[in-house]
């Protein structure tokens, strides 16, 4: 009889492993934050002891899922403007607002709020770009979640960096700060080649090199952005980044809605990632990632969610199902973009863009025991044929009961275990409060 | 003092009215069945005497959803085949099992499971296209929706129903029962120009103008139904049917996005009505309709699910988003199909479509008490600077708490008034373990 610290059984568990399992009445052995094993349910007695037992008779278990790409303190502008061209949305609503009320404490409270939201939602890991760094791991710490966070720099002063070199100098303090922590990861994020000058984007590559850190960079979200760069460069965005030695398999290209023969092949090659955000590019209409073409030439797409002020929220599932719709209408064909493959888009792919594909992003012995419990035995997922159809097309992020971070249970009966909702909730009130327009807002 | 039969006070009450209105701490009075005032919450003690009060003081209230296109006992097929191209899913999915299982006792338990979810959705009305009428008006009238049902005309034997004439026939029994039900409303629903005749499609027309009947047809859903009627009958489907008169005031035209300057002029004046299926155009890859440039030509479009066999839930709200995102996308204007568009599309637009905007589709003194109560006070709808875009964008099904039909409550704390969740869920389980094949499904 081994020792383990807890056994979770299963109606289901799916794998999300390269060649996908959905098993049956198994159950996750877990020990110091691990999976020790997976087995039938029926033979765990006999091989393993555990302080704590729980099962989920009705549920599958599924990897926690990974939002790539999002900037989780805008929670808090969530449909402050809706509706708008993307300049009069930025120019006249989002910046005026950041430039006034984004703070540490606006921070914190809106990442509070957005992990609240996500682990509701069966997230455990997220791949941030924003400001103020320190307080979104703060928040990170308190709620448990894995975290990877972005050092932004951007050509335009912030309430949070004056200069480049405040940008560089306050995100270096911050990943000397995180850089041995165990669930918070420090990467660079360069805004985008159109926010940054090609002298910063070659300091970021060489302090990328130096550190071993995955870059972010929104790149070739929308016809315009390239159109620019043309004119003002004569290359593409990735071209330009290209030539300072940015693609490897240490990018990860955020959006890539315009990609044409020459950026495929250099894709190819490199092993870089790429993290589609169907929602965000279908309502801000950027254009339409080729999914399916990505994918058949091995590039790695994970997904991500953005910014809940544009999209107008942190749900992997709503984005599972968009990325399987926009990326068969994308490829005109219903074939393209499967259940399987969107829920591995939300999971392993996720870790191999971020770089954690050996600790986490799919259920096997020996990774971190990060996964969630989503109940499939209510009206809306029944009669159920094939589980994951089910989790895909038509499970709701509300059917998520239980949500574990390195074996740490964080959502409990659908209860968050660290953080209070009550709270969370008077927080977002109070800055509504001050942040909204002394005009009406009903309307 | 003037006596009622319920009030109903709410933080918000979104109106969707032609002028939208959003009225903050009012109430619904209501009195057999129909909204007898709405006003400012303060006031009421003073002018009504109610036997029953409640308060939803962190809720909005929004007209019913309407549901104006679905096949609901497809719900028992729902995720049993995906990601396949359309003509092999229906041959050697859905047909298969539809040959082999429909009757009247899977009607009437699909139809109760598709209630169940529509209702727990906040749908009070559906419009309906399927096989054995009378189970889906048994299960309506116990679930007490209001409910639009197709006398389904189709040149192919079902079970239902071997010859057109078996169709027809069957179809006039379905509506001398219910002709004067107040809830249950039979309409004409011939499946398509290329699976009914012209000559049975005259019928139709004339069974149709007799009654006084709505008519609900396929039409123009995928580029190759216009192609294959081009060549050949050498015209467009709403060319054909235009010229036996069926398009009119009473034409309810499903799916349309293929639509050429002819067909818009053609259904400019005719004052017919269209409904769009986002989700399930885009996972069938079937096309995009041009609603923007509709609605700005005045013509009506409504919003449907479609059946879930295909899409695969009965979920307006879902729905609503990717309306909103497929239209701004289809065109390429962010500002295109707003949240507040959207709303209409899924209320209002839905009654003009189904003929009866006197009677309900927005809240106004003198319509039917049909409207839902959604909890915004929610972690996922945070802050909240704008009702309607928090309903569009941000809000879940899951956030519908409270259903009335013609004022009578029948979702009460998420929980069905007149149906038993354990019982459907229990007979879902049951035709699954009939329908499902031999070989393990589990993949």
């Amino acid at each position: 009889m081994e020792k383990a610290d807890q056994i979770i059984h299963a109606k289901w568990i799916i794998t999300c492993e390269d060649r996908n399992r959905v098993l049956e009445n198994h159950a996750l052995v877990i020990k110091d934050g691990k999976i020790l094993a997976i087995l039938p349910s029926k033979n765990t007695a006999e091989l393993y002891q555990a302080a704590s037992e729980q099962h989920f008779s009705t549920h599958t278990i599924i990897p926690g899922l990974i939002n790539s790409h999002t900037h989780i303190a805008m929670n808090l502008f969530r449909g402050l403007a809706d509706d708008l061209e993307l300049m009069d949305w930025l120019n006249n609503h989002i910046w005026p607002a950041e430039g006034k009320w984004v703070s540490h404490d606006l921070v914190y409270d809106g990442s509070l709020l957005a992990m609240a939201e996500m682990l509701r939602g069966g997230i455990t890991c997220f791949n941030d770009m924003y400001f103020f760094l320190d307080a979104t791991a703060e928040a990170a710490e308190r709620a448990g979640m894995r975290a990877h966070i972005g050092l932004t720099v951007i050509d335009v002063p912030t309430a949070w960096a004056k200069t480049p070199d405040e940008y560089f100098a306050k995100g270096l303090e911050f990943y000397q700060r995180y850089k041995n922590h165990p669930r918070i990861t420090p990467t660079m994020a360069p805004h985008s080649t159109y926010t940054v000058s090609i002298e910063n984007l070659i300091k970021v590559k060489e302090l990328a090199d130096q550190h071993q850190l995955k870059i972010n960079i929104h790149l070739q979200e929308a016809p315009s952005e390239v159109e620019q760069s043309i004119k003002l460069y004569q290359k593409r965005p990735l071209q330009r980044i290209q030539e300072i030695g940015m693609v490897t398999d240490k990018l990860i290209a955020v959006h890539m809605t315009q990609i044409n023969a020459d950026d495929f092949a250099l894709l190819e090659q490199s092993k870089a990632s790429i993290v589609h955000c169907p929602e965000s590019n279908m309502k801000l209409v950027s254009g339409s990632c080729p999914v399916e073409q990505l994918l058949q030439r091995g590039i790695n797409v994970a997904l991500g969610t953005d910014g809940a002020a544009s999209n107008n929220d942190l749900d992997m599932f709503g984005e599972m199902r968009s990325a399987a719709f926009l990326g068969k209408m994308t490829a005109n064909d219903p074939k393209a973009v499967s259940a399987e493959t969107v829920l591995k888009m939300a999971t392993i792919n996720g870790a191999k863009a971020l770089g954690i594909d050996h600790l986490t992003g799919s259920l096997v012995p020996g990774k971190a025991a990060d996964f969630i419990a989503l109940d499939l035995e209510q009206i809306e997922t029944q009669p159920l044929y094939h589980p994951v159809s089910q989790v895909v097309y038509a499970a709701s992020r509300h059917q998520v009961t239980d949500v574990w971070v390195a074996g740490q249970q964080l959502l409990k009966e659908r209860q968050l275990v660290n953080v209070d909702e009550g709270e969370i909730i008077a927080k977002a009130k109070e800055w509504r409060d001050k942040i909204q327009q002394k005009e009406a807002v009903i309307s």
